[in-house]
């Protein structure tokens, strides 16, 4: 049996250790569909797995991302899905968006595009070349920062997360400025919706581009993180764990600052060196 | 300047630890797309960034996975597109599957269909009796095993992995037999790649559906990875960290022993406990 409270869910499970187990109540982590709908059609956009919470935010960093919105003002509403069968009769899987002006959306497209518009067939640059036509441009902040503010960084986001030392079960993107200063952190189940969410937050305060301030990201640093940061004109991407390949080249290639195995007191530094001022 | 070789590629970083900088040669682990296209129209049917190698065991546990096939006999040829601009001739990024029969697939459906197909919107329990309506039955398997088994999957599991060590970045599935024995692994930068990868090489060898067997992940166990493992019938899932609740229920719902958090001596039992022999 289990229950529910904000993103987290409760469950008796036995834990076995050293040959001696015990039954008790863990903590796990929610995870759930939802389901972006465009009206008037209520058409629908993605469904994508999340951990409920800051669920708008999720929304606009997706429609953000997949180059959908570029504005606050290009929203006129977000809302839940009227659903009268459900308890407060709110359907809270689904939101419903509903966009200023005459957008016309090829919805078939939109997971598509990305990737079909090189003529080369699919491959690393190709990827890179069609992120500069979907109007992504170099990173052009001129901040510096000492080797010493990156040290803070990793225990100030392990604070900052309110879910994961329950569950251990939660990526987390932060936002920090130049001095080490967390600015606004945001988790999920899945990285990348962390980052949606992250990067939402901020279209929302009509703070993006991102100019002089850090993304860092607990786990990876795969090409999808790396395409988003550099959406949102983010000129520094730390990870706790490692890049890849592809995430190196298009650090290279838009001018981010890529920051890798970032822990106490250590990182490596695989693109745009140039902005951190070493010892 | 970065330098390849299967799976893995060589770039000058700089590490930075404790005050201290050096130049050095890290190895990152690769990431590149990879399109499935069906012959005869050659019409695109997905991408996914993907790290390559077994790109075949990849395309093949998708298609699985997906309900496009279900024995080796769904498929008649399985090749690299050819491409003689490319080194080779082949593009190594695109594969070709011709499909066996008069196999009509809707393009655009097979994306959404998972979710859509409920009458009361998007939910967890949505998604399990949309896993059922799509085949998936409750897992029959009768085998029992000691904690003790368990114990030396995850020594086991990393002794495997070629190039986790060299990269730090790379997930890893594998198949165990009741006893402990390690009988393939597969992995990818993506988790839900290495678990296709692994089943579709299973499907390959004419394996499926998995019966007295165990998969092991690193990382999390989440609702794509428990619907890969009950699609293809394996009784057992054990995950290096958390799972989510979705995942839980799952594997009540279809019978799936759910093990989490398995490190050396130790792990929690989620789901399906009966199948676990504690001391």
């Amino acid at each position: 049996m289990m229950t529910e409270q904000c993103g987290r869910k409760r469950l008796q499970i036995q834990s076995v250790q050293e040959d001696r187990f015990k039954t008790r109540i863990d903590t796990l982590v929610v995870e759930e569909p939802l389901e972006i709908r465009l009206d008037p059609q209520s058409a629908s956009l993605a469904v994508t797995m999340r951990t409920p919470g800051n669920d708008f935010d999720l929304v606009v960093g997706f429609l953000y991302n997949e180059g959908i919105i570029q504005h606050k003002r290009d929203l006129i509403s977000l809302r839940y899905c009227r659903n009268t069968k459900s308890a407060g009769g709110k359907n809270q899987n689904i939101i419903n968006v509903n966009l200023a002006g005459n957008t016309d959306i090829d919805i078939s497209k939109l997971q598509r595009y990305f990737f079909m518009s090189s003529s080369c067939g699919v491959c690393g640059k190709a990827s890179i070349n069609s992120l500069r036509q979907r109007g992504a441009r170099s990173v052009e902040a001129s901040f510096k920062l000492d080797a010493s503010i990156l040290y803070g960084l990793p225990e100030r986001l392990r604070s900052a997360q309110k879910n994961f030392s329950a569950t251990g079960g939660l990526h987390a993107a932060a936002l920090f400025d130049p001095q080490g200063t967390l600015l606004r952190v945001r988790e999920d189940i899945g990285r990348h919706n962390a980052l949606d969410k992250l990067i939402g937050a901020m279209l929302l305060a009509e703070a993006l581009p991102l100019r002089d301030s850090i993304i860092m990201i607990s786990g990876r640093a795969s090409f999808e993180v790396m395409q988003k940061c550099i959406m949102a004109g983010a000129p520094m991407l730390c990870a706790v764990s490692a890049p890849s390949s592809l995430a190196v080249s298009m650090a290279e290639a838009f001018g981010v600052t890529l920051v890798g195995f970032l822990r106490e007191h250590r990182f490596n530094l695989y693109a745009g060196s140039g902005r951190v001022l070493l010892p």
